[in-house]
């Protein structure tokens, strides 16, 4: 029995690559042949997932961090020439926590080393993976750094942030789309976010970033300027991902996509099921937003048009992961062990996936044997 | 796709009847035909238990409380004849909730009126179901109620209590014997506890009957005076089942059977699973005395002769549940949908029951279909 391990990372406990081992471990321990398959949904680690299924070389390049301090970014490149880039890697949360964090003054601008680097080597598409940034600055500071012509009401040039955002008057792409020309953008979003307004980046995201109510206000404010210079529609589905950097690469002319529907076709997920007998995948919290584009409902979706039956494990399962069930999920089953409190569940995840892996594997093994026997 | 739904109670949320019930309701939204068969393990509503499945009448009749108050009690009769009697029903904690409970002075007379009953409508064989009483008198009331000649050093005739066992110096059993002459009596215990001793009744079950430290060392030393008097061997299995009433009944020549092993006889369980394609059975807590005789061993002992896939669901797993395996479960899995408290998790017992039966019956179903398509 062939079965494809294909979880995303358990948040607080587990990484992709983590959680597609511990799984392995049960299938294995019930006679099957495991195949390893981690995979993302566009945010955090999604360039080394599709890396780790895919190969391809990684280039390091000097850049600064969301602060403009110096820092180390990597774009990927892979066989077919398309190049990785993850916004995470470049201007994330990684170096900050230490600093602390100014929302007002940070920059998207270090993504642009990245993405230029890509260009230089020869790239023709570039997927940017978003998400994970510590940054709220509508993408201006990326913009500024390609080359496009920020300024204020007195003529002033701008270098792009948020506090920036408040008095931009008007924004000139053309330098920066000349430097990307020929380039197929594509951007991988996790979220679905419009840029601004109360489900947009400011007030979605802002509180996690650690703003408070007056900022998430400006921020929310400076945001909603952005979109006519931009000239992108306001309610753009992810132009809030990472901070409102969405809606500044679809300003680019980048096309987007649901990052783990990417996911799924840049690690070859489908053509891995075509030999398969099994599909297990898993999450920390199966809920509404599963079923709204992460990872479990692409492998579903995956698996129900393959025809290899989807097993969805997860750490927490609230009521409405039944829906999975009308997207075509076999089934859904939590991974605990009875009552206990989060910190101990966290700290369970490995072995209680691998012990319902193997539970799984062997009802599905048993299920061929007995229900085929009482058939004859 | 017939699937035998056979649980035990889920301790503080569902009788083995609920339970049943709700694994039922999610074998039929997933496309199966249940058949709801409740189990017990000797103790508390065996008897019940075993007349759901099998019919026949129930048989009132008045008695004493373990406190000497009266008391209705009940034996059954099934259709060949057998006598069924729960110890519970007659000398139980039902009653005694409101006006706290005296260990020393509380007796299992009571159990008598409903033997006799039995023995008088013509029975032959007459099961006994120990478990849940509020004595730990050793069976002494029930032996002299029976007419056993409980003496003291003094020649005085003793009524039977744990006070009266302190005193006890001899006992003649003829009389008792002689009124179940031609009875074939059965024991069905839920432990397997000996008659004292630090595994015995008085240290095992008398903190949960409200003894303290003190009491439990002089109810143990009662029990230990008994054994001889008795003579039965000190260390015999399920002498100390239901404060000692084990020792008492083994002493009258019956025979004993795990309660779980009995049950699943006398419900013809065996018989059922010839046309299943699969069991399902759960309980609150699947540890290692699950292991040990309890419900869920019968199942998936019965359910691998018959080589039929057994599912063992539980609100807890605990890590030695993993012997079940050994055993020849197919899988043990959990209910639960997350981390969260026990009153929680007892409130949602019913609904995770059928979410999992739900999800397990899919899974074996996709298992048939999956498998055998590669294969070909």
């Amino acid at each position: 029995m062939r079965v494809v391990c294909a979880p995303d990372k358990l948040r607080g406990s587990l990484d992709a690559a983590q959680a597609a081992a511990a799984l392995a471990a049960g299938v294995r321990a019930a006679g099957g042949t495991p195949v390893e398959h981690p995979l993302a949904d566009g945010g955090e680690g999604s360039r080394l997932t599709v890396q780790t299924a895919r190969g391809g070389t990684v280039t390091e390049i000097a850049t600064v961090d969301a602060l403009g301090r110096p820092a180390r970014a990597a774009f990927g490149r892979l066989d077919d020439g398309t190049a990785l880039v993850e916004a995470a890697e470049a201007i994330g949360w990684g170096g900050l926590s230490a600093v602390g964090h100014d929302l007002l003054n940070a920059s998207s601008a270090g993504l642009a080393a990245p993405l230029l680097g890509a260009v230089a080597a020869g790239a023709r598409r570039i997927v940017v993976f978003l998400g994970g940034t510590a940054t709220m600055d509508g993408g201006t500071g990326l913009l500024a750094a390609l080359g496009a012509d920020l300024r204020d009401a007195d003529g002033n040039r701008l270098r792009g942030s948020a506090a920036d955002l408040l008095r931009t008057v008007s924004i000139d792409l053309a330098p920066a789309r000349e430097r990307l020309a020929g380039v197929e953008l594509v951007v991988a979003a996790d979220v679905i976010s419009p840029l601004y307004g109360p489900d947009g980046a400011a007030h979605v995201f802002g509180p996690q970033k650690g703003a408070g109510p007056e900022l998430v206000a400006l921020l929310d404010d400076g945001l909603r300027r952005l979109a006519p210079l931009l000239g992108i529609a306001p309610d753009a589905t992810g132009g809030g991902a990472a901070g409102g950097l969405g809606a500044a690469l679809l300003a680019l002319g980048a096309g987007q996509l649901p990052g783990a529907e990417l996911i799924r076709g840049l690690t070859h997920f489908d053509q891995l099921l075509a030999s398969a007998d099994l599909c297990l995948t898993a999450e920390g919290k199966v809920d509404a937003s599963t079923d709204a584009g992460k990872t479990v409902s692409a492998v579903v979706d995956a698996c129900a048009a393959a025809g290899v039956p989807c097993v969805v494990l997860g750490g927490t399962i609230t009521p409405d992961a039944d829906r999975l069930y009308q997207r075509g999920a076999t089934a859904v089953l939590p991974i605990g062990t009875g009552p206990r409190d989060l910190d101990t569940a966290l700290l369970h995840a490995a072995d209680d996936l691998t012990r319902t892996a193997l539970a799984v594997c062997r009802v599905i093994t048993a299920g061929s044997t007995a229900l085929n026997a009482s058939r004859t």
